[in-house]
């Protein structure tokens, strides 16, 4: 068995892809800096004999590759999960540049699994996607053409993650306490919509941005583990009082 | 007229490339960081369809990329040129990471033209091509698959290099004196050689490593114009009393 290394922590996720040729160049770019967590939802076309092609050297990496139907599939388990987005958002979340995001992940990769998810190629991610997200990672470019190829962003994200990997500095800033996962985060939204629709306070045909800016004010915070308990129980609570 | 930007002197230079996807795809690579300076020595197959394909909307850069047929038509006027390398090499020049070598090279583009040199797909960069280059890039990598796709190079410098402009410390690491640029050297070189030959000190026919250990010593020196002037008015002296 190999070592493991916090980069085994990082799962790169790539969603409705269009192009197998794109996912093998992924797969490779991932390889080049050692990565080998790849998960795709609902590609167009895998395996494919164009992604084997463009992976060069990584075939294992594809191999060994999820191929799941919903976002949330891939995210099970994660504590921490990074949304790769060029376009601004109306609701936006924590937002760091590829180099402080990629510090950010390791941070956490230490310990656990974490993800960083990557959209199509001709349209990004949807927002209900990054609602999924606790953080966005902007990559920096030309403001006149950032159309990175989603190949090149996973290249410079993974690079990102090996260079955070050689600096070490990501010792120097422990987690405190014992991050919620993505599965207890989404069990307290949830929970916490129910409720709120019980109590008439979110209308269902009408729900507007509640549970987004929910979403966002938890992602903000990094919930620990213990802080969705104690909030499960206020919500259990509240909910045998309507 | 677009504002002059340091990125403008920043030359990307691809010898001898087989797939002219790759070309495309670098010079997507290239614009989405903004720069747009190209040069293809003896391309394969150039223009070529595929590589318009792979640019997308990067079009403008290939019709604008200068053709050669010899590096040193490519370095022409450059003050700095860079060799990107996963090889070691016996007589090694100064080395760099990416990051480290993007900010020495903006330090120059902000006055004069740079160049960052990458080799063929299959072997990389030859030992006479490194040795037309002061220093040497290394892009951190897996050690057990270093093999980035000559594209994600070329995106990974290109990043490192936008990202350097936009730290802004080069303007606090000033250049003294005035750059020796590439033809000043090699003419130096060229009399050295020629000095050496003539004085019986370098057999032409075995040649050792005689040259390729000037080039190392002068390239960690960064002569200026004013050191390589001296040195030729030393030579042509010497010259004159064989």
């Amino acid at each position: 068995m190999a070592q493991f290394c916090p980069l085994d922590n990082v799962r790169i996720v790539l969603s409705h892809t269009s192009h197998p040729g794109n996912i093998g160049a992924a797969a490779r770019a991932m390889k080049t800096m050692g990565l080998r967590s790849l998960y795709l939802i609902a590609p167009k076309s895998f395996p494919d004999a164009e992604a084997e092609a463009r992976a060069a050297h990584a075939a294992d990496i594809l191999q060994q590759a999820q191929v799941c139907s919903e976002l949330h599939q891939a995210l099970d388990q994660t504590v921490l999960a990074a949304a790769v987005t060029a376009r601004p958002r109306e609701l936006s979340h924590e937002i760091f540049d590829a180099r402080q995001g990629a510090r950010e992940l390791l941070r956490y990769a230490h310990q656990q699994p974490v993800a960083v998810l990557f959209g199509r190629e001709s349209s990004g991610l949807s927002t209900s996607e990054v609602h999924k997200c606790q953080i966005i990672i902007h990559i920096p470019a030309n403001p006149h053409y950032p159309s990175l190829n989603l190949a090149s962003a996973v290249q410079l994200i993974a690079y990102e993650l090996r260079m955070a990997l050689t600096e070490q500095t990501t010792a120097h800033v422990p987690i405190s306490g014992s991050p919620a996962n993505f599965n207890e985060l989404e069990l307290l939204y949830t929970h916490l919509e129910e409720l709120m629709i019980q109590s008439g306070f979110l209308d269902p045909d009408k729900p507007k941005l509640l549970m987004p800016r929910v979403r966002r004010m938890f992602a903000r915070a990094r919930l620990e583990k213990e802080e969705v308990q104690m909030l499960r129980g206020l919500l259990t609570t509240l909910h045998k009082r309507q």
